[in-house]
């Protein structure tokens, strides 16, 4: 990547006009390094053996990224509230996080450094690239600049690792208090409904809800936290940081990744690779309350505490009818092979089910619900510990984890996905016993941006 | 890695008959994975070029890994305190302990699982080392089990990553309340003591102290929490905990990693490469009051709470002043090269230190402390966000990140390293305007462990 961005209307062009390799994340500047980003994004994509640290998505395009994109390693969600009343104000924020999350992802600051500046890919043949070796000069220069630095410059030399950042819409942006602050009310999709309260909802207010939504997902935890840095920095004046929230997949390669209860998560997901599924059951279809969303998505958050203390005290065989699955190998109860079907019809000898009637396996699966699926793209979360007072017997106060499940889900009506599904497990499902939901939001992610253009401007500009 | 657990009597013997390659990870049932992990880990050492999934750190031999060791990517560090009265039950904590952190670190899991269980190693020739395929009577057999899981097994397939895990002794150990609970008051180190209140601390009392530690570092989080959880149940009706704390670190391959606020870290650190000075400002040497501790070392924790939205909003040279090195190089400032000494001494035209009075590193540097030095080996920490309430104008009442530093230093004796140190970075230093130190704690990390015996064997048994 070169250290200064080339000229604007040439990369524009430059983006118009190329195909698959540019949306893989070659730059107009394009040296040693954006070439090899290029070359890692596609081995990655064919065979997802490439070096993670130079993997490059894609930003503009048809969707947004971070939502059929191949789960990276690591995740940052936030959410922030709008605090001005003006709709250029939103349309200025959105326009300037569409640019710098467009450098970001493929490898570049947030904004161009003042003397000279640094994309983040990792390149030997090249002095800056790697964080080290900028002159005294330079040095100097840096110092005579009478503004806030223009990147927090912690992810230096790291590379793109993969990043994707997707933005989305809450409530909020439409109607807040009874006020329509920018003129959107009649704009809000039926789909962007607000959630239900849930049985066993524990929410806490500053880790629910929000204006505004960032997914910032990356190959590095601390590549998707700066994204929300620079991107939470932008919008200084026009909207605040409501929450945030660190996650991460510790995956086996090439296998589906074990949740921090021990089973594996995400064997049952509608699968990327099928077009047609996605179209049913992720992406937003054409509707006249809000042709906007086209191609866009609605995504759940919930940040699920798990109490695995507890967990970590129960028998194997117990966790297994819990979860409906054996543990090691991931396969539905009485089956060998982690994609073997599930078979919610089988029982034993006794004429009792084999996958039991309040498993989580049984009340998800999409023949419990009327043929609904969303797309799962959850991570854990370990945000270390904290000090709990249990409300029910034995009345424990005690440090206990604060991890659990970042629980993203992705889909084109959550009228028809997230919430069914949810409020059937919300009642049944045995695995509330370790559980809880501390944290909940929606939002209405629009479709892609074109080059030139900004996310969220069929909402404001159609 | 053997499913099943070689018979202890052979295996002490194998461990004891070997040399290098036994401390680098083979075990008895040394299959394929094992030999895999062996040659990583060699690999490892010779050219930081393996796998880092699949490296292996010795966990018996004279010094406890974890503190010299390569730094990994990810730690889980841990303080518990002790709920039992009686001598004995610490020992077969400390015994249990070492038996199952020499398991994990080998990349096996804590305890054999009951009906053929699985190692860490990612093996594809193996079924039951990828965690995928064991068979329906298997698992049947698991849930006939009348006990609590050996292991969450959350990491089987991720391989050793690396992983060490270190044991230290916290003052409570020794006298708590005044009482002697355990016979070992007159054992306590002179060197153990209890930290002062250093200015400006605002420590939490959830995220202070502890009776005992444990420092968990992996190339991978989840293996890195994961061993802690597995000692924490281990420690069922002993110890409780007190606190616990995730930490990673990105960096650039072969390069000094920065920290959150975009600086190298750790530049100026004595080195591990150098014996002598591992010797002098590492080591614990033999002192009369506690012979036990000679091969150990005394580490003090701190959780540092970086208020990242202000420092963003800083201009670069500022920072550097802050730092007394430059951002993007880590030379010190006035310098060129991140590993050009520091010249304290050194003036500009108008008479003025170059580094300035108030710098990090001038006040941290060695020639500013009697020659003191202490082996940091600190960590990036991110908890996500938290509801702040400011008791200074402009009284902000705000979400904003609980992120910072883990700082973890490795000493021979905290009151020739990190007190004065600490004691005069409290005072002076310009950072602190930027950081909040909310959790300390202390403690005596006794040596290795030799095969057959116990991390701490020489305070019980000598």
């Amino acid at each position: 990547m070169s250290n200064d961005q080339p000229p604007r209307p040439s990369r524009r062009g430059f983006l118009k006009a190329g195909g698959a390799a540019v949306a893989a994340g070659a730059s107009l500047g394009a040296g040693l390094a954006a070439s090899q980003a290029a070359q890692a994004a596609t081995a990655k994509t064919a065979a997802h053996s490439a070096d993670p640290q130079m993997a490059v998505e894609p930003f503009y395009g048809t969707h947004q990224g971070g939502i059929v994109t191949p789960q990276q390693s690591h995740t940052y969600v936030a959410a922030l509230d709008l605090t001005t009343e003006k709709r250029e104000d939103v349309i200025a924020l959105l326009r300037a996080w569409t640019d710098a999350a467009a450098r970001m992802t493929q490898g570049n600051t947030a904004a161009p450094l003042p003397a000279g500046g640094t994309a983040q890919a990792a390149q030997p043949a090249d002095n800056l690239t790697d964080g080290n070796a900028d002159s005294q000069a330079k040095n100097q220069s840096y110092s005579q600049a009478a503004k806030a630095a223009p990147d927090s410059g912690d992810v230096l030399g790291l590379g793109p690792c993969g990043l994707t950042i997707t933005f989305g819409f809450g409530p909020g942006l439409f109607t807040k208090d009874g006020k329509d602050r920018y003129g959107l009310a009649a704009r809000r999709p039926a789909a962007l409904v607000d959630l239900p309260r849930f049985n066993g909802d524990q929410l806490i207010a500053q880790k629910t809800g929000g204006d505004l939504y960032i997914q910032a997902c990356a190959n590095d935890q601390q590549v998707a936290f700066h994204a929300i840095r620079q991107l939470s920095r932008l919008a200084s004046g026009t909207a605040v940081m409501r929450w945030g929230q660190a996650g991460f997949v510790s995956g086996p390669r090439g296998q589906t990744p074990r949740n921090l209860m021990g089973f594996k998560d995400g064997t049952n997901n509608p699968s990327t690779a099928k077009p047609q599924l996605m179209n049913e059951f992720v992406w937003a279809g054409h509707t006249d309350d809000a042709p906007w969303m086209e191609g866009g998505t609605y995504t759940v958050f919930r940040r699920i505490r798990i109490t695995l203390e507890h967990w970590d005290n129960t028998e194997v065989g117990f966790q297994e009818q819990v979860f409906g699955r054996h543990k090691y190998s991931g396969a539905p109860i009485g089956k060998k092979n982690e994609f073997d079907p599930v078979d919610l019809k089988e029982e034993d000898k006794d004429g009792n089910p084999v996958i039991p009637e309040n498993s989580h396996v049984r009340l998800s699966n999409q023949a419990s619900n009327n043929g609904a699926q969303i797309l799962r793209r959850s991570y854990s979360y370990n945000d270390s510990t904290d000090f709990y007072i249990e409300r029910w017997p034995p009345w424990r106060q005690e440090t206990e984890y604060d991890a659990g499940l970042v629980f993203v889900a992705h889909q084109s009506d959550p009228r028809k996905g997230f919430i069914p599904i949810n409020d059937k497990l919300a009642k049944f499902d045995m695995m509330n016993q370790f559980t809880t939901h501390v944290g909940s939001a929606i939002f209405a992610v629009p479709p892609g941006a074109k080059p030139g253009s900004y996310i969220g401007a069929g909402l404001f500009e159609t």
